[in-house]
């Protein structure tokens, strides 16, 4: 058993979703990864990690969208408004997505469905740098 | 250490919660599974893997209709519109539910609490084929 | 390859964001792990497990007030209400938020962002003792 660590750094612009599923293939193949976990951990309570559709970017338009409405940036609704009005909003949205995702991989192929993609969203409006970990555990 | 894949196939009929825990504990059980992670990961965007109660089914239509409530099927609300009413709702409640989960096996015995089961939670209206990937790596 | 396998019992009094970070990492130095996973899985489907800014103490609250505002302890909007007017927006909210959480190990250290806290997120109202099962995969 192996394992390696990278850490990915994607600057963002904007409350958008910003696809990295070739980053996180290209790092498979440098390293000939065959079967194992790949652990993904975004290291920010402001933006989330998703697996989420990637033919129509529509999708991506209706997302953002929802989750604008689902948590508004209003400071009238918190406590913790020092920050901005849109980071208690990105804290609450974090918490409703997802921060870690674990991915396996077969015979070098890392296993997602056809229309499927790796996104970072971005739940800031300010530009951002945003760490995402990536952790293999597996065999080469 | 050892690795084992196992695709489970799962024919849906509408927005329900459909229980996998029997089959997961079948698949562990034929391979004698001793320790490890199995890392289950559903291959697409409008559905989801969820552990919830598994002794009252009353919990499970709350669930549902709860979902509905909160991402209504109102093609107003959303751009991508062309896959019928139900789907860009189906691609929200994903993404803010889970399609990947990691569960852990401690002496050939999945860790789930008394009441907790393993589900599919289908979010389209018409019948689908599900694929959750079963993804084992630990020790025989 | 060693796995390791811990029980965390929180006991709990409230609706409230409940850390136990420290617990994580004093178990992580008793044993000496140096690079590997550890799955957390929590054994109910009435609490949550979470990753939130350790930093400001009013994002819990807004958290917990959010929560309660997005699932309302109603009991005329659902069917399951035999536990209390807690327990049906219990199982939603652990829903919309996470059971299981893995997390990376490496060079002996857990791999959380400078302002990241591992949280039990507890949505009943009377007291309750909770499991969180600590299982290690990996390297000493």
């Amino acid at each position: 058993m192996i394992q390696k660590f990278f850490t990915l750094e994607l600057k963002t612009n904007g409350q958008k979703l910003y696809e990295f599923t070739q980053n996180t293939i290209d790092w498979i193949n440098k390293y000939n990864f065959k079967n194992g976990i790949i652990n993904l951990s975004i290291q920010h309570t402001s933006a989330s990690l998703i697996v989420q559709e990637n033919a129509d970017p529509d999708v991506q338009k209706d997302l953002i969208n929802y989750f604008n409405n689902l948590v508004p940036m209003d400071n009238k609704l918190y406590i913790h408004t020092t920050e901005g009005k849109d980071d208690m909003p990105a804290h609450i949205k974090s918490s409703i997505t997802n921060n870690q995702i674990s991915l396996s991989i077969k015979n070098g192929k890392l296993l997602l469905g056809t229309w499927q993609g790796i996104y970072l969203f971005e739940h800031r409006i300010n530009p951002q740098t945003r760490s995402i970990i990536h952790h293999f555990l597996g065999e080469i």
